[in-house]
């Protein structure tokens, strides 16, 4: 089935512990649906600092694996696969596509213990994925930035194109420019809006954004943020409002920034579990309105090539949100600067791609 | 002007205090856009009890008149009025529709003293309407009714018709039956849903509710009805949801009985001032929907007439919504059924209509 007879992976053996690195675990048999992966890069999202931090609420499956987004290529398939084949260059997302769903997996560690996983994972050398969570690597798209498309480009940018679809000449605000938020600006200046606010409580972040198009950039902290926005906008407060901080905090505040009679929030990134939004129930019947959105409501049969093609065309400079590189030995130093606001997104290396293939 | 030369009216001077029933008030002279209205029958719903106990919160307005909802006939119009002419009989309804908005008016009391109202009062002989409240009646409804269509009827099934607009064959489910959930219920048995769920504290509606047309009806103190409504949709939750209680509380409950994935709660009453909703964010993440309604997104001018054909049709037993008749002198009695739910909706009688109008 491959050169190795077992292979490594990251493990959440326990919340709020460090990330482990776990040596020879063993292939599992592949059942109908499922495909084995051979993994070059994964990209680290907050989902993982919030899994491997216990803020998801409990969780039964420990000791598990985790990663959702990712780039590989096929090594084999189990019955009924259709949709890729053994060689193979494919994007891993953990939002879910056509084929079949072929649910999780157990992998027996090194003394025999049960290893649990998801549908997708993405922290090991290899893994075993389900059908419907791969889709063909665009064409064009290098491995390492090709992670961004298993999960905050189809999510934030999915906002706009999908959920938001804005008027030409709209006005926008994106609060939380981690890889959502970004990936949310970037999709947000092909619409030509008027006004285009980002706020983050990271300087360099705001000057990211400014050079991506933002036309106005407020300090979370430092700034006035509401009042501002409130101001730029004759005091009534913009069309759309991305929220991508994943803070109950900050979904009620961009609330108030957004205008009664058909103003939209969108949010796409939770937060701790057992975290309530409260909201005054007057301004909803004023007409504002405010939607959860599940992976920017992406199909990613359809969408990836979609992104795929903005890219080629330059709308999407990637490689600005791919700062650092870590490796499956340093994983929990992304975790951490992930976590402290250092990069946007962490892009973890794992095996060495094919040189000839993008 | 009139054959007298000032009218009665009901006022409110002080929050938490009864109505008073003012007499000697001056017929003021009518601005652009305003019309002359005498009064035949008026309507008292919850928005007068919010206010009356100063549930909105301060009141800059003192003294001032009310009442949003009711029917008459056109006494006098001023510059520019080309939507009625004196003699009409018409609908008055707080919901804006076609014509020029004039604003509030100021009234002169017995003693000289400024009494203020909106753009539309209608608890007194005659009010000062703006041109844009009012609709003319339609044929074949009684003015007693008609008051109906002013507040309960274009907000309670315009939730329906136009906020929700079900498919065929839905699951809906209708919490609180005053004027507002009784009218969506009615509108709601128009599309023929599969489960059609009524939720209310007294039993009285609930059995009015099962002669309407409810498939299932809730006590909403002595069943469990999150549940209840959880096994009836294989623990889904419905398709929508109509809450039309008023109580935070009441909105957060009923958000937990709406589907994920496309299930969606409209409310239109609005709780008291300063009551805010909690919601999980990640059931909005999940694609359950929340949405506050502005007088079911009703335009008076197209709606009322439609509402007015599904009562010639026989769709909408009006006659049943109002069981108790009061006056100007009674009205305090009035809003203290109505807070006491013993009455869905309060008639009050004015001015006696033409017998041979209707
Ligand atoms: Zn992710
Ligand atoms: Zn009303």
């Amino acid at each position: 089935m491959s050169e190795n007879s077992t292979f490594d992976a990251v493990v959440l053996k326990e919340l709020n512990k460090p990330l482990e690195l776990i040596k020879g675990i063993q292939f599992p048999a592949l059942k109908s649906g499922q495909t084995l992966i051979k993994i070059f890069y994964a990209g680290l999202c907050h989902s993982q600092v919030m899994e491997a931090r216990g803020h998801r609420g409990k969780d039964p499956y420990l000791p598990h694996m985790l990663g959702h987004e990712g780039t590989g290529e096929v090594v084999a398939v189990g019955d009924g696969v259709t949709k890729v084949a053994p060689g193979d260059y494919v994007v891993m997302t953990w939002i879910k596509g056509t084929g079949q769903e072929a649910g999780g997996c157990c992998y027996a560690g090194p003394s025999g213990e049960t290893i649990n996983s998801g549908g997708v994972t993405t922290f090991g050398e290899y893994a075993v994925v389900s059908e419907n969570r791969l889709v063909r690597k665009p064409d064009g798209i290098p491995f390492d930035l090709g992670v961004l498309l298993g999960c905050a480009l189809p999510t934030g940018a999915g906002i706009v194109l999908n959920d938001i679809k804005p008027a030409k000449g709209a006005k926008i605000a994106v609060i939380g420019l981690g890889g959502i938020g970004i990936s949310a600006l970037l999709a947000a200046t092909t619409f030509d809006p008027t006004v285009l606010i980002a706020v983050d409580i990271e300087q360099s972040k705001l000057d990211l954004a400014r050079e991506f198009g933002a036309t106005h950039v407020f300090h979370a902290s430092k700034d006035d943020w509401e009042a501002e926005i409130l101001a730029l906008t004759d005091g009534k407060g913009v069309d759309h409002a991305v929220e991508a901080t994943g803070l109950a905090e900050m979904i009620e505040r961009s609330f108030n920034v957004i205008r009664p009679g058909g103003g939209e929030l969108v949010f796409a990134s939770h937060p701790k579990a057992g975290d309530m939004i409260r909201l005054d129930p007057f301004e909803l019947i004023k007409g504002k309105k405010i939607r959860g959105s599940w992976g920017g409501s992406s199909k990613p049969d359809r969408d990836l090539e979609i992104l795929a093609d903005l890219f080629r065309k330059g709308h999407l400079p990637l490689e600005r949100l791919l700062s650092n590189t870590y490796t499956l030995h340093t994983i929990n130093e992304a975790l951490e600067d992930l976590e402290n606001r250092k990069i946007i997104r962490a892009l973890i290396k794992i095996n060495e791609p094919p040189a000839d293939a993008a």
